[in-house]
């Protein structure tokens, strides 16, 4: 039963406990399965400080289907919503506008680049039939964190509804749904909570929601629907992942006892920390400069030896007891190494060990790629 | 960690194995679960004798996903779908074919009387714009079951389309794929299977799909984009339940030992028997008639002594520890026991001894309720 460990932005290596909150069966039209559920959406309203304003509604599925049901509960079938991008999911989010039929306006940012505020209001002023903004939190396609507090004042400053991909970053970076004015925040049961995947859960503005009927395209994926029935009866309206919500229970009680987003991000600093200086002391070098980096996911360049094969680093790590994640830059070669999970700055200090003795054995020298990339 | 019986139609009562499974963490990325997945999906294949005409498209979220999903990807935007409709579920497709702009003709049948092929064939008959029929097998609204085989023939006579629903009969009944034609076959994790709820998934006729471009309305529910790219890289496009699949192989382990779709259909049977004539003893007679009556999930009347109320009743056979599932018809007051999951006789003649205790405590005379049902 020994699993390896997950360097992956999830899913991600879970504690036992969370684990074993899955061995018992639920009846999803139990009431204590409703029980269940409430407590779940209640703590998660209580972790972003949206309790009055917003309210939590569960989704079966992964973080994309929550994506997707978000902006098509959200935005009108003749709304247009700017996507400031720098990364994979927020082109995600722009795929996700193209089969909805709603109309898209990308804003086009480096990799590298943090999304500039600046440049959001100036497309907002230029775009008075832009409704939405679509931002992604934490762009896991690099780890890079974007400043959500400064577009949020600024697409409430200019009228406009705000839809945020918080998926990776919900949890482990302080939002504080009080003074960051939003409809709605995405976010996961297998990211930084450390729950296993298998549903995702957006909170929404409570009128906002109320007020949007007839937008969604999708049964399935209509979250004024699912919140309406789950309101009048405490249940889902199709079936529920139960083993998987009883192990989000598990997780977000060990989240509050470690000290809730403080502790855990504290914790995920620490393996970011432990993580960069040791595969620094290597000569590998991240993508991105410390002040942009998320303490989630980080891209480090390949090594520039020739003899270097994602597959073959991958595999070696893995053999050691670690798993680690290809990187998705088209141009860059690169690799990721998450910093989130259950696990702390031992098991970091233990995955860098693997990757040194790695690169050791696949014969990649520390010099050759040291010139190359310092 | 005991847990009540789940006298349901999903999530079931499952075997430890199966949820033990579920100990063990999984990369979605790493190669381990794509052979995972893989296993799986050749296996569900094979269970419907589908090799070499259909492909396997498993997708998370709940089976009510996949029916969408299957629509949505399978039916052109300017389709029609006949709905040849007896219960809850074959409702639900109109909602969703609602949902997705579809043109829907709608098939009225009493709930008590299966769909009839003949009607089936002359509304085909009656509209050459008909691309598609939409059936449910096995009705869980009621538990009738369809002729599915028979259906299947006139569809295919009249050169439309078929989309199943066999979301509570998959593993139960057989279904042969070889000579029942089909578009698509649609099922779930946590039926009889016997796996956790979290995912669905579509046999789908690999020409008809490769066939299906620009139908869907909606990204993570495009089951021909999520085919094609787990074809192309092994991996599922969006984070898989990775927890929901170990339980499900496991799952279907324990479903071969078992001797496959008749060992399992036949202790379903042996369930139903233990049941029915448990309960018919009691004066709690069957909605259905025996010929239409599947080995999946019974509804009974309620016995008609004002002392009854399923509220009560539930929380009473509940404390004894079996799980009840409410009735779904809108006028007949009714109530369903599932006769599927990881039990046996012997657990149903002990939830039969617990039903007969339970109306003993709440005072529901036994000729009460004869009387009126007799």
């Amino acid at each position: 039963m020994a699993s390896p460990i997950l360097l992956t932005p999830g899913p991600l290596t879970t504690d036992l406990l969370t684990r074993e909150a899955m061995l018992k069966d639920w009846g999803s039209w139990d009431f204590a399965f409703s029980e269940l559920t409430s407590s779940v959406c209640q703590d998660i309203t209580r972790i972003a400080l949206g309790e009055g304003s917003h309210v939590c509604v569960p989704l079966q599925g992964s973080g994309s289907f929550a994506v997707e049901a978000a902006l098509g509960t959200l935005v009108p079938r003749h709304g247009k919503v700017l996507v400031p991008q720098n990364g994979a999911y927020a082109q995600r989010i722009v795929k996700i506008l193209k089969y909805l039929g709603r109309s898209a306006v990308v804003l086009d940012h480096k990799e590298e680049e943090p999304i500039d505020p600046e440049r959001v209001a100036t497309a907002l002023q230029a775009d008075p039939a832009i409704t939405h903004v679509a931002l992604v939190h934490c762009e896991t396609g690099t780890g890079i964190l974007n400043p959500l507090a400064q577009i949020a004042s600024v697409v409430a400053a200019h009228g406009r509804g705000l839809i945020v991909d918080a998926m990776s970053s919900f949890g482990a970076i302080p939002i504080d749904l009080r003074d960051t004015p939003m409809d709605a925040l995405i976010a996961a049961s297998g990211k930084c909570l450390e729950g296993v995947p298998g549903m995702g859960f957006v909170l929404i503005d409570q009128a906002k929601l109320l007020a949007a009927t007839d937008n969604s395209h999708s049964l399935v994926l209509d979250l004024r629907d699912q919140w309406l029935y789950m309101q009048r009866t405490g249940q889902w309206r199709f079936t529920p992942p139960t083993h998987v919500v009883a192990a989000l229970r598990s997780a977000i009680d060990q989240f509050i006892s470690e000290g809730g987003v403080a502790g855990r991000g504290a914790r995920y600093r620490q393996n970011l920390t432990v993580l960069v200086k040791g595969l620094r002391s290597l000569g590998l070098q991240p993508f991105l400069t410390e002040a942009h980096q998320s303490p989630i996911i980080v891209t480090f360049h390949a090594p520039s030896s020739p003899a270097y094969q994602f597959a073959d680093f991958y595999r070696t790590v893995r053999a050691k007891g670690f798993i680690l994640y290809p990187g998705k830059l088209t141009v860059l070669e690169t690799f990721r190494v998450g910093c989130i999970g259950a696990i702390g700055p031992q098991e970091m200090a233990r995955a860098v060990q693997a990757i040194t003795q790695s690169l050791q054995e696949l014969g990649i020298e520390h010099s050759a790629f040291m010139k190359k990339n310092d």
